[in-house]
């Protein structure tokens, strides 16, 4: 099985299958192609949130600002999951998610056709590679090299005490939920909360509250978000990805 | 097979597809998850209109406005396929639609992980489940019990005379086309309808009219559209989903 | 394998799987759905651009403004691949770059179920039977007359000197990465370009100027884009499909 991301948008990926199904008979399941462009912390976090939920399988995933630089070509062994895609820190994030053994390896990345479609001319067939020879023999192949170098990603924490959180907006969804990388268990006993300073109820749900109204819940991920019931709750907070937020 | 279809936009599908994929080898299908948001009404329209061309599968279809409330969680057997979704009448209108002989269950939805994901928590692994147990041994699993007692959902049909039709509009679909409830055949014989009121040339297509210019026409699922050849008839009529339409 | 390209959006595209599902087991790809609406010079541009990647397969691709009328269902062999589509140009550049050797075919539509909807009631089985068919046998189907009158399309070519270039914009990219019809190595040895008489740095990548800063490139397609590092090219050079562009 082979796992697709990107924030290609279309029709690009449909190059990149197609070069993966001239090499391998694997099984390909999109993760997501609109990943907030050459957003590499919010695909990393989409990313982290998602591929743990996968059987053993190679994740291609490509967001790229550097692309056609002189950046890394990775391949990130975790548990019986490999990861492909460009040394920027994208690969880390869900790799630890996914296993708490990783391997690194700098891939050979080939002479691409194009200096703008890596995903197409070097990771996808480096990912379809990937896939025939096995996550096991990984460090048996000439074409990747064992690294400990490499652009490694952290997604901020939030600094929290029993009365107030200070974190960070890590993403907002397509419903317009914000989600924060506060634990959700902050929320736990309260029936309000303060975020920024205004009042909001805590709910279980979206449908705690009325139809338009704001509420804070934890969220898919564990973490507390800012959602308006039936509404977009960034524009109800102001809220974007990056800005910070208190909670208490 | 299983299908997929949900509101979720991007990319929680994709947690879904990780998940039904960690217990079963089915090959996944995306009907679409686009879907209007928490809009069980047009759901529930677009999954009648597109499951009856599949070959017997399961359907997993998520549209919940109230997911982490109490509302159920149901299995619905439609002849040789299943149904999979919340209880709130989306899954009956596709399922009388694909067989006349319907068989409902309550499952148990477990202890899901999240109380806003059922997506991902409940509903994935259960048509995973519902698959690998077979459609036709539904009735034998402990997870679900036979229930009369479900949430019904009936979608409006049109009041037609022979010179009259007063009807809604289903949907509008992403060509901007307004697809009412009123059956085709009302426009047999006809050069011309009244839409509201507004004199309209019927066609049997698009093409039927210039550029721009609009028309009535009989759309793929069989009921009066009012189209733009080459533009948007929800923005030429001003209709939208809900709306009541008058042809004569 | 059969692969899928259309201009429907969503969900439309879900009833042509099933239609083609319920004929035959063959792997399913996705190519796009969100071609620009009735634009069938950018979609054959597309398929032109992606379809050369995918292994043998039966590409059924339908962007059908004549949808309805009587405008012929084509079947083009090209090399170990078909293409199945409508008879208005579409087919041939992509057919082109996939093989040299071209047999074009019309097929009988039979009695489509609806006037409107082709792709469903026209392509999709004609794509699963082509399939089952199989390639090599095409010639032999009752099904399938050979042709030489059909819709013929050339996407333009650019008129190029050595100090001088005219050229078309064949598409605007989903980054806003304008693909002009100009070959890359006009960009040989220069260090800037005059687009439409605007200085401009030409770039191997994106990342060769500073994010917001106007680029020239030799794109993946091996033409010259006219882009913007992080932002979008076509609202900074006012640039839009069809549009001439100068290079000097």
């Amino acid at each position: 099985m082979i796992t697709l991301a990107s924030d290609f948008g279309s029709p690009y990926p449909a190059a990149m299958r197609g070069v993966v199904l001239q090499r391998t008979d694997a099984r390909l399941v999109d993760v997501a192609h609109d990943f907030p462009r050459q957003d590499v912390r919010a695909a990393a976090f989409w990313l982290r949130e998602t591929l743990p939920y996968f059987p053993p399988a190679v994740h291609l995933a490509v967001v790229d600002p550097g692309v056609g630089t002189d950046r890394d070509v990775l391949v990130v062994r975790a548990g019986d999951h490999a990861l492909v895609g460009p040394d920027n820190g994208l690969l880390l994030p869900p790799a630890r998610h996914v296993a708490d053994d990783l391997d690194v390896f700098v891939a050979d990345p080939g002479a691409p056709a194009s200096s703008t479609f890596h995903g197409r001319d070097v990771f996808a067939p480096l990912a379809a590679d990937v896939h025939e020879v096995g996550v096991d023999a990984l460090g048996s192949t000439d074409r990747l090299a064992p690294t400990d170098e490499f652009v490694d990603l952290e997604l901020p924490t939030a600094s929290v005490s029993d009365s107030r959180a200070e974190g960070d907006v890590l993403v907002v969804d397509d419903f317009g939920n914000v989600v924060t990388n506060v634990p959700g268990d902050f929320l736990d006993g309260r029936e309000t909360v303060r975020v920024n300073g205004d009042a909001v109820p805590v709910g279980e749900t979206f449908a705690a509250v009325a139809p338009g109204d704001p509420v804070a819940t934890v969220g898919s991920h564990g973490y507390v978000e800012c959602d308006v019931n039936r509404g977009r709750g960034d524009d109800y907070f102001g809220l974007a990805p990056g800005d910070e937020v208190t909670l208490d």
